[in-house]
């Protein structure tokens, strides 16, 4: 059976691919799995039909026969599971490369999302100018952190894996900012990443929605 | 072999149970397995042989034989697939049980982790009272989306699992503000979960080490 997705009827990056269902479509392509996409408006995710499938009212749910999902991180390594390519057969590699789909989302996304909270939600406070470089002070700190990992290798941990979707897309998310490009090894890791074939094709679906194509 | 686990030399929280060894000792207790435990100072953990561990200079790891893994989610999932009792045998139900460990990082906790760095690391700023209600806020809606789809269940999804673990433990960490007991369901969810003997285990052998037991 095709599976389902959710994305933004109205994404407010407008079409950028900073939006999390790029990370599910990502996969998708470099499994080679065909997937459905059904739009919802802000208005719809609130309702109880979308609530169901995805409690906290966001994007993108996978709904696949009787099994739904959310949780871009539980997707990915659903997929995996599912689909050669995306995980490491060796099953220490394959913990490893867990351990990263958690570290981007518990640990590297969560200042990033603090980011997003001053801009947008805390844009008018009349903190917002003095806040400013402690916010991205803690960004920066972990963004050190992983590039001093990662050094020169070329992915997170051997091969190219579902980690590095994740990862790689939620660096992306503070490149808008410049901070990224503080960091040469990093910017060159999302560079190669957003060269793949399979995130072009993803990039390029999520951009003709946001386009009307 | 039995792995071994870091946690803090000195617990910030005085043995108080909210230190993210406690989520990895809890899963060890719920299926019999003994551990190790290394303790680390804070110089240590910035130290090159914990960041070869554990890249962002934090707590836990597990190591076991060549196996070295960080992230709660992903050592609870690795001890889940090791051992039977921490995720449901059905392959759905167990997708369905991974989506709610990502959640209990990549969604509920992000909002706790700003109100600690509202609290703490910038609990001089000069707007630390006028912005303290957004954060409270921001808490407030993830805690009351959880707490509707949770309902009257005993559990998240079914049985007890690893995921009760991460989301149990996710909470008790803003139990201290109060926020939780404004959710009558949630805070009798927490309050099963810390009367499993496996909790209780735990949480005695992360206290001993805080009172030098």
């Amino acid at each position: 059976m095709t599976p389902t997705i959710t994305a933004f009827a109205s994404s407010p990056d407008r079409g950028a691919g900073l939006s999390r269902d790029m990370r599910v479509r990502w996969a998708f392509e470099e499994v080679g799995q065909s997937y459905n996409v059904r739009l919802v408006t802000f208005q719809q995710m609130k309702e109880p039909a979308h609530l169901a499938l995805q409690p906290f009212g966001q994007i993108p749910t996978y709904e696949d026969g009787d099994l739904a999902l959310f949780e871009t991180g539980s997707i990915l390594l659903h997929i995996a599971e599912t689909h050669p390519g995306l995980l490491p057969d060796d099953a220490d590699a394959r913990a490893r490369a867990i351990t990263w789909m958690f570290a981007a989302v518990g640990t590297v996304e969560p200042p990033i999302l603090e980011l997003q909270t001053a801009k947008f939600a805390e844009g008018q406070e009349s903190w917002r100018e003095q806040r400013m470089p402690l916010v991205l002070d803690r960004i920066r700190v972990r963004l050190a952190e992983l590039a001093r990992r990662l050094g020169e290798s070329e992915w997170l941990d051997g091969a190219f894996s579902a980690a590095d979707i994740m990862m790689v897309h939620v660096l992306l998310r503070v490149k808008p900012s410049g901070l990224l490009d503080e960091f040469a090894n990093l910017a060159a890791y999302c560079a190669r990443a957003q060269a793949r074939p399979a995130y072009q094709r993803a990039f390029a679906a999520q951009l003709a929605v946001a386009t009307g194509g």
